[in-house]
């Protein structure tokens, strides 16, 4: 499988929802396989909170492959010997694209609290102009799952011409206060933790010397991302062997796999990032800029396969069951399917139990 | 009805589970009704996590009432005109009862940190104490939800012959790894705030000051308090009127709440209790000194009525029927009685939605 990393370059300005302009910015992205001669091929993967452009294969030197290696790749369910994949680091992240801590231009100071509020239709309107650049004025299909969804789901309403499947996972059609309660704990602890500095904190030196309130919003992440059962399987109430019961800092080894990818959060990802794409997350609601769901959905003109997972915490089945039963209300039923995968893994499933349901995603791709 | 408020003071040694010693104690407890002639008309209401041993009524210049107060008093479903119901402030709470805040004898500093890690056991082994002292040898019930039907469940099998009759609402045989963890990021967020100061705050200060990671650790459990049905019945996606939708830090009104909950609990909740009481949860487990949970129900003589909320995000409904089938499968099923109640308000159903399950309640304790 051929992968190719670049970094576009963009003069103009993107005009943000907010009525803010960012200008100038970057585009990193990733493909896989090759655009074939007539260019309709195309497969956009879109990525989630904090994912990236790196969705599949392994780098030189690289422990673990892409996020989604599991799913893209030769003979896999996003076949790259038919598909030519590409997958766009959101703005606003931290993995290349124009995101806080990116220089102001024309200072070489970074935004910080500075960085405008984005929204997940600003991260996808970037990623068409980019497209646009490489000469992509048309894709076969946009999948993603969790904030990756809200983008596909994005493109099926703002960009109806531009693809003809969108594929959305463990997704909803408008962020709920449940959703928004998990970011609000990760928010206040980044903001309120003394090493965030009113944003002004030193990269470099969180990493070494850690940031508490980031590794905490983690942990109420990953609770959001799993699920009862899966932490069950996973923990039991086993205790850490060195930790005495009666320790009051003794661990549970929920506890210590909480501590452990909290802390370790901090070396790889960047809190005002964190900051900016939960903002995104929580003010996404599909209807927004329409009167109703329905007014927003009578621009998708594509085919759209809904995906849920029967555990998932965060965003539950009953959302994207809404936005096939919006679909049916005003008469699309038949553009749209929805399946309710069993699954024990939260939220996470979607990352982790491809066999579960990536037939059903090479079925739509192939069909 | 006539509410009495008192305090116990104990000088022999309290053997805790851990092997530590308690030693002395004061315990706080309120009565509500009197105790008959023959002191066979006992109702003890145990509280959960931030609950007190106010349970009902409402003191001279009291906004809120006790925090059961629609369940208990006359002709209610506890009716103190025929019950004589008492409610004891647990060991390392801090509403009068000794805590890691009580000085540590023979000094007059708190213990702090040095204060014993405490069991659900040991809180229900002290209330034994306390009706010792009282000549109360017999109580006709015990009552409690969440943390106070894990008491309800310890007094069931370890003082079999003490209560006729148990009543166990929202709670579990053992913590499972979901909640530890919902603990895990309150735990964190209270541990790394330097107002902590390694246990050494001073409570004053705190309280003008305020304490971030105490009012982030209420949000995470306020998160698991309510339930996606009911945030969303709460507050929708309506945003805070003040606050601008593209501004980082405006917000929805579930964050509002969050804020003004997380905030205040400074002004009434003790750090150092949150971090003992929470610990007393997380290794709550009804089999710990028994070679199952079949071998540990074996104990159990009294009539168990078991009360779960169908939307019970902290403690399942399933958790609830493992103690059901578990009282079947030792051939105990006729003791012991299920009700899954359905609710949308998650797990403080329990203290919200009483006209649900009070008749329950009543029906139980007046057959």
């Amino acid at each position: 499988m051929k992968i190719t990393t670049k970094k576009e370059h963009f003069t103009n300005p993107l005009y943000l929802e907010s009525g803010r302009i960012l200008e100038p910015y970057d585009l990193v992205y990733e493909t896989y396989g090759e655009l074939n001669a007539t260019r309709d091929n195309v497969v956009v993967v879109c990525h989630a909170l904090t994912g990236s452009h790196h969705a599949a294969g392994r780098y030189e030197g690289e422990v673990k492959p892409g996020w989604w290696d599991g799913m893209i790749g030769e003979g896999k369910a996003i076949d790259t010997s038919k598909f030519f994949v590409i997958c766009v680091n959101v703005i606003g992240s931290c993995f290349g694209s124009t995101g806080p801590m990116s220089p102001r231009y024309p200072s070489d100071e970074p935004y910080r609290l500075k960085f405008p509020v984005i929204t997940v239709s600003d991260m996808v309107k970037a990623q068409r102009i980019l497209f646009d650049r490489l000469g992509i004025y048309e894709a076969y299909a946009v999948i993603g799952g969790s904030m990756g969804g809200m983008q596909a789901l994005c493109f099926a309403i703002e960009h109806p011409r531009f693809a003809k499947k969108h594929i959305i996972l463990a997704a909803t059609y408008a962020t709920q206060p449940w959703a928004i309660a998990f970011n609000k704990v990760a928010r206040e602890a980044i903001i309120t933790d003394p090493a965030f500095k009113d944003g002004f904190y030193d990269p470099e030196t969180i990493k070494k010397e850690g940031f508490d309130g980031l590794a905490i919003g983690r942990m109420s992440g990953h609770i959001s991302y799993l699920s009862p059962d899966s932490m069950r399987r996973k923990f039991g109430r086993h205790y850490v062997e060195t930790d005495g019961l009666y320790e009051l800092f003794g661990r549970f080894q929920v506890e210590r796999y909480l501590d452990y990818n909290g802390r370790s959060f901090v070396t790889w990802f960047d809190p005002l990032s964190y900051l900016y794409i939960t903002k995104a997350i929580n003010i996404f609601d599909a209807s927004r800029n329409y009167d109703s769901l329905e007014a927003s959905f009578e621009h998708i003109q594509s085919e759209l396969l809904l995906l849920s997972f029967s555990s998932d915490m965060l965003f539950f089945p009953e959302e994207m069951q809404t936005i096939q039963d919006t679909m049916e209300r005003i008469g699309k039923g038949k553009q749209s399917r929805h399946i309710r995968i069993e699954s024990d893994y939260g939220h996470d499933a979607f990352l982790v139990e491809l066999e579960k349901f990536s037939h059903h995603i090479k079925q739509t791709l192939e069909s």
